[in-house]
């Protein structure tokens, strides 16, 4: 999407040189747009490990485009025990930056089956170089292609809305900064805007990491969506008053019967939606499927996070980037990561092939090959 | 309650000069613990206009020191004109501090009423000293015995609990710093840990002016009650995993059908604990009812503060108290400072009379001199 009236990814190759990554260092947003060139597999790993880039979609990008880095570097080693040795050594460094991701693992596995085909280490790079491409590319058009099915379910809004803006809310960042191009969340709404629908966005900040004033709003201001920022605890209050026409909000994990983890405070935003007959919709790519899992609420187990990211704040101050301490410093302070919003208070859930209710009968009828 | 071991009220007269009167000047918690002298009634409308103090009965009691201050200068001018002249002005100048607080026009209104009885300015200012005295004592005993029938709500689930704390949720700060002494909703909560009931707090920080992780969290920690801060988001993960036991809120206002006006973020709370079957408690000094309004959803006027508070938080970094912008720029946001919790959302009201359910019939029946 748009960043400064130019259109970018949040990952490619520098065109002048194919063997450097470019990506959008996220850490400094909204503050500072830096782009970070990433030149070997250890850097690759960093900015993964240290958060630079974050997102399911991203993060698998991210890990293919780091195995093709390897590949590049294993080719200074040409004899293939010595490559694949190199390559089984990235392999590992890569699925350890975040071992819960399972975009990384899946993207990493992925690359070392298509290199495992090449018979030279010239043969070897080119197809980790198109592999690594292919999955961007599958991961932007999935996005695409929900955006294509939730822009109907916009449409149907603005018809009733005649001259008024379509109110949508969502919760932290889904939005393309977590995956290569549109997100998922968003996507509806940049394809909504940009056929020139009127659409306004609630953007709930997302504490404790504020990723939705950091960077849906972001995302959202530089592409030109309109938009506002809202505490979190403001969801209710505007639902109440008929303010939101549309919750769209991502996931981590759904599982095959609808039950939804996402960003912590999803669930209560789900109740409000329900109490106030508002639709409640989850985008996802069908990778966020998870093909086993039965019960949320009982299965998905739950990240709980370090408690100083609930005691500060991190923000912009004089011209630097800092963290203040917003809590008494000896008072405790717990952090869940995440909430299960139960398949019951999910209107549906926008897919890459198509809108779906949140019930196990309607997930297989759209993705039968995974029907038991 | 206690700070550092020794007893405090959040406002006093100093006890080496009764025309001195101290309080905590809040603006600085948890960073810092300041003790504010106030000496003229100029003062005294400088702290109240820019919180250094705040809460709906902290504010009536420093309204009603204020206009002893003002009674202890007026006497200056001993004519019976000059002085009720002075008086006025007084009136008038605490009164524009904050014009939505009733409780600061309802003390003002009583001293005005209660020092024109005085025939002389000694007697007025005894007058003054003994209503401002009065006020600020009704508002403690009404806490204090809110905390007594809020106590064995604590006891019942204590009973059912045994050897384990019980874990009371709240919101924003209805705590002693918002009154005299005691609070509103941690009345109950001071109350069973003073009685060596197991009790732990869930502190929501309270975005955007974070009055749970600066002032709740650290009034608790001060006088040794156990309790964790969590984001506002994480109330639903808890109520879902029963990890919550009892809910218990202050209010703004309360319609006289039991609908309830409190900080942002009350009514999600209230949707969880609805859903999960977590009692959710309205601790409330009668003076906090609304005799004159039934839809609370309808008539109660929702304030909304600047964008700056919900773009920004306030916080300390390096020794200074300092406010660090976490969001875009250039990107809008509104700050809605209530939301309104409706009655069938709330198991019962807190109040010093006893506790009632959130209807007209079972209010009126505990106040029954404001049945129509």
């Amino acid at each position: 999407m748009k960043v400064g009236g130019k259109y970018f990814r949040t990952i490619w190759l520098k065109p002048e040189d194919e063997r450097v990554v470019q990506l959008i260092d996220q850490r400094f947003l909204p503050h500072r747009f830096v782009i970070e060139e990433v030149r070997t597999v250890e850097q690759m790993a960093t900015a993964i490990r240290e958060m630079h880039v974050r997102g399911a979609g991203l993060l698998g990008a991210s890990a293919g485009y780091g195995m093709y880095l390897a590949a590049v570097e294993g080719a200074s080693r040409p004899e293939t025990a010595k490559f694949d040795a190199h390559m089984a050594r990235a392999a590992k460094q890569l699925k350890a930056t975040r071992p819960t991701a399972v975009n990384l693992s899946w993207a990493i596995e992925r690359q070392l089956k298509s290199i495992g085909d090449g018979q030279t280490a010239e043969k070897k790079i080119a197809l980790a170089l198109s592999t690594a491409r292919l999955i961007a590319k599958e991961d932007e058009e999935h996005c695409r292609m929900i955006g294509q099915h939730g822009l109907k379910l916009v449409q149907e809004i603005a018809q009733k809305k005649i001259g008024k803006p379509v109110n949508v809310l969502t919760h932290c960042n889904a939005g393309w900064l977590a995956f290569v191009d549109y997100g998922s969340a968003t996507a509806p709404i940049y394809a909504a805007n940009d056929r020139g629908l009127p659409v306004h966005v609630w953007v709930a900040e997302t504490r404790p990491r504020n990723q939705g004033s950091k960077l849906t709003a972001w995302e959202l201001g530089e592409h030109g969506v309109p938009h506002t920022v809202i505490a979190d605890s403001a969801a209710g209050h505007l639902m109440q008053h008929g303010e939101v026409d549309l919750v769209i909000v991502g996931t981590d994990r759904t599982t095959y019967t609808g039950d939804v983890a996402n960003k912590i405070g999803t669930y209560l935003k789900a109740l409000a939606a329900k109490q106030n007959n508002v639709p409640f919709y989850v985008a996802l790519p069908s990778t966020s499927f998870d093909w086993k899992m039965r019960d949320g609420l009982k299965e998905i187990p739950i990240e709980q996070r370090g408690a100083e990211e609930i005691k500060h704040a991190d923000g912009w101050f004089d011209g630097q980037q800092i963290e203040v301490r917003i809590a008494p410093k000896g008072s405790p302070a717990a952090n869940y990561g995440f909430d299960v919003t139960p398949r019951h208070l999910v209107t549906g859930l926008i897919t890459e092939r198509g809108v779906c209710e949140a019930n196990e009968k309607s997930i297989f009828s759209l993705f039968p090959e995974h029907a038991p």
